[in-house]
């Protein structure tokens, strides 16, 4: 019941949608600005800078992953970096968590990316034990850093 | 004295450089099999995956920053990841890695970029300071997760 596979051009409003409903959940619309035409140009311009993946439930859409194209200064090679892991609240529970995972990890070994990399909270243990579950290496301790805004003008001023 | 430039073809060895000394001062030299050649392609191909910085310091390689370009997927624009910033041991301590992060924010600004992340490890205090005095909002609390290797290749499967 589950298909999963690459994103094609159209799906920019799939992606939004799982990414809209992302930041529902973790109560962040107010800083969800994204439109649809964004995902378009980022996944399907000359350069892309992302990929996906959109599984169906049934042929309706029920999650997405989305993962930066990403580089390793230590291994000197092009990996992948997880920005969203999203199911659709309707569609939780089934598995389509894990399906996604593992299609990231078929397209990985596909393009001889050798790693996939992610962030997750250190309180959210459910998370944490699909990640275990899967075979991840899980460090915690990390701070995320972010600087924007009139911080990020002053210090280029 | 610093001198603070994008980089350009032919730094792949400068990079390479100032990576491994990165590598090697947290002990990572074993994981460290990045070639000159690596970074070049990953900056001057048709479809570039990082940027960089090089700062000199009366004309001598002193330090570098090297960003993943990214895209936040809740504003849908371009965004930069701030993957290493290395300062040589010789020219620690002369305001090198703050000038260098405050070229990166000149790039972000002159490229309608609107913000740059980085992960910083929770104990290190020195770092922390710095960012925060920077403006860099710092939120704790964050688990890298990685897949590779066999564990990779096991969820393919």
């Amino acid at each position: 019941m589950i298909a999963i596979r690459l994103a094609r051009p159209g799906d920019g409003q799939a992606l939004w949608q799982t990414t809209r409903a992302l930041a529902e959940s973790h109560d962040h619309l107010d800083a969800f600005v994204a439109t649809p035409v964004d995902f378009e140009q980022a996944l399907f311009s000359p350069s892309p800078l992302i990929g996906a993946l959109v599984a169906t439930w049934n042929g309706e859409l029920a999650g997405t992953a989305i993962w930066q194209r990403s580089f390793s200064s230590f291994r000197g090679k092009e990996t992948m970096y997880l920005e969203d892991l999203s199911v659709l609240p309707p569609f939780r529970k089934r598995g389509i968590g894990r399906a996604l995972l593992r299609e990231v990890a078929k397209v990985a070994v596909s393009r001889n990316i050798p790693g996939v990399a992610w962030l997750v909270m250190d309180w959210n243990d459910k998370a944490r034990g699909l990640y275990e579950k899967i075979g991840a290496e899980i460090e915690p301790g990390h701070c995320f850093c972010r600087l924007h805004g009139d911080a990020l003008k002053a210090l280029a001023a």
